[in-house]
């Protein structure tokens, strides 16, 4: 599967290098310990690479997940009020307790009826990275480009989409924007994979004795009951941790709530267990290990197809164009893996490995997005593209002479060898 | 129900009038035959009426259909296409029989996974509401204006929503648009009421008479099959007509089928029953008819209350603002039966007498709206506000001194009086 063994090794090495702080990055921003609930992470860019001289960008190949949202499962709203209702009943909460509760109380009785939805700072991520895709790439959207933007089915992902097209339109109103969100689409848009679906089935005991050995709700218990024996014997408190994670974590999605913070609750050990235990999960279901022998990676191997073929049609096209395409974290996630974006594509059979080399966080916060921005020059067939993952400069697994430029005719042929590679 | 039955009467002398003519329109335009699938008519619009002397627009309230689209039942795709089969088989189609055939497998086969969808014609037909809207009411979308915009939680919707948020964006990037598609809002974007839903199972009988009585499929066989016996014998003409209807009726809402006519193959006579007996099921399940007990109408109730509202907040904020909901024609055909538009509340308990006095396609053709635009004054407390349906001024049954503005204080009185006035 890989071109160069070397070079992955290189690779892999300085991702590791930057993911070995994941610890210290929770502890010093508890929010990012939120995994795929942390808010998409704008505010301190780094500066793009210019491009190489006399190349000018006329194609952008884009993938991002829809922005903050609401809970999608209700109970995880429900579960802590429950738990700790059993504490105020019988006079057992702390004040951090009671007050807990009163905000989960809120905060359950806002979600009613928006479960699954888009939030208010969702809107926003994506109104900001369309201001931005077009400020950095102005030749992309120059004139009356055709967009071609799609959604997958789901109403978060359309609503997505809607803020970043109507942004566009404001800043270029000559642009020819096209919109769908169609079944027609789906069977790349979000796959489904029915190989995928039995090895999922398979490794879930692995995530479920991982997080026996990695969750202790212990600290949390103390910070919330007056009482150890009563909350020993009358509590739930797996049930009431992991689900209270879920509602905190997700508590930055919104702007009613930033006055509201829940992650105190947790110590830092705790956080950064429950945060590792989501990463192992996602990688079990996501990543490229042997554990699911190679294979799960490539439910996105008719997105990746949809990359190199809609780039095609682009340079056949002759003019600038961009193809949007808005969905979810399960399908950025091993796309991002797929095509080893950062070293994503590490492999391991040992999950205690796993937090320290791969770090979901990086690849779907909120709004997560991928962009190949491909670039060429009057006079020369070489196009070259670079690689954005959420807007920063990333690598491939391949060698290049000009990073973080690449040659598109080398990262064309490296994702067939990819896509040619998968097991049977 | 009424205030001044006297006004009622002349309104509904004028409606008359303008609906006698219902038969010679579709004999000119077959399309808009076509019923509720008649594409939004909106080449050539009557001129507004400038406002009286000193008054401003400064508050739109919208709610609007999807545009065109794909049918949604698939089966309507399906069936022309195997009753014509049969005579294929047999020898007995005639050369247009033959040609309806091979028309009919391309609509069948582009069809597949977009049923229900938003058609390129109906993305367009917003994005040309929206941009009249904006030049017609400037004051509206002035500066950095709240738009307030919901859709129903259908896709199509969505979209059509986003094809109006975008051009208003590319209009005036400076408008604050919030969009919102979510099952908190459904209770009056499109509303389930089961008493209504019993009222319409108990009078489905009479629209299965009524059909019965009018439709007839002689002349089509007759363009389509060689072979009069065979044809009785062989073909399920009544299913044949109906489905055949439903395709050839939509085949306006899409530009791949532009040079694809198929409603030739009825006669005049023919397509105006078929337009009749579909005017009929409407008038059952939407209007205003002692045969549901005057009560079906009464399902859009929460959305009338909302559009009073939504009038309150706008007054109340003190500064130009809109509220655009996007849904579908269930919701405003009965709107307008409530709000009493252009004599759509028109009562009868003969449904022979439906055709000449109640035009459901004049109302929901693909994207039909209603808009009501509210003017104010400086120095004055009379708001005045303008009904528009399908963009055309339309009447209310009440009395004005400035027609076809009213003044919003007898207006909204009038609608708190239809609403108190819903049968128990």
């Amino acid at each position: 599967m890989r071109r160069t063994a070397m070079l992955v090794s290189m690779v892999l090495a300085v991702a590791m290098m930057a993911m070995a702080g994941i610890r210290d990055d929770i502890k010093k921003n508890p929010l990012k310990g939120g995994s795929h609930y942390f808010a998409y992470p704008d505010s301190a860019l780094p500066a793009l690479t210019p491009a190489p001289e006399g190349y000018k960008p006329f194609f952008i190949n884009h993938y991002g997940r829809h922005g903050s949202r609401w809970l999608i499962d209700g109970n995880q709203y429900v579960v802590p009020v429950t738990e700790l209702e059993k504490g105020e009943r019988n006079g057992k909460l702390t004040q951090r307790g009671r007050q807990l509760l009163a905000h989960l109380r809120t905060v359950k009785l806002a979600s009613t009826k928006r479960l699954g939805e888009l939030s208010d700072k969702g809107a926003e991520q994506h109104q900001r990275i369309a201001r931005r895709m077009y400020e950095n790439f102005p030749e992309v959207f120059a004139g009356d480009a055709p967009i071609d933007a799609r959604s997958t089915v789901v109403i978060r992902c359309i609503l997505s989409m809607q803020n970043e097209t109507d942004m566009l339109k404001s800043l270029n109103p000559n642009l020819r924007i096209t919109t769908d969100a169609s079944n027609h689409d789906m069977y790349y848009m979000n796959c489904h994979d029915t190989v995928v679906a039995r090895l999922r089935r398979e490794v879930a005991p692995l995530y479920e004795d991982f997080r026996s050995r990695h969750l202790n709700p212990k600290h949390m218990l103390g910070v919330l009951f007056t009482d150890k024996k009563f909350a020993a014997d009358s509590i739930d408190g797996l049930a009431l941790m992991t689900n209270l994670y879920e509602v905190a974590a997700n508590l930055q999605s919104h702007h009613a709530f930033d006055g509201m913070y829940m992650l105190d609750v947790f110590s830092d050990d705790e956080l950064f267990e429950l945060w590792s235990c989501t990463n192992v999960d996602w990688y079990l279901k996501v990543a490229n290990t042997p554990l699911t022998d190679h294979r799960v990676v490539y439910c996105q191997r008719n997105l990746l197809t949809d990359f190199i073929e809609a780039a095609d049609r682009a340079l056949a096209l002759g003019r600038n164009s961009a193809t949007l395409r808005f969905g979810h974290d399960s399908v950025v996630l091993p796309t991002a893996c797929l095509m080893g974006i950062n070293g994503a594509d590490f492999s391991t059979d040992d999950l205690e490995e796993v937090a320290d080399n791969w770090c979901s966080t990086d690849i779907i916060p909120m709004a997560g997005n991928i962009q190949l921005v491909y670039y060429r020059k009057a006079g020369s067939d070489d196009v070259l593209v670079k690689v954005l993952m959420n807007e920063r400069e990333a690598t491939l697994p391949i060698a290049t002479d000009i990073a973080p430029y690449y040659h598109w005719s080398e990262v064309r042929a490296y994702f067939m060898d990819v896509l040619a590679d998968m097991p049977r």
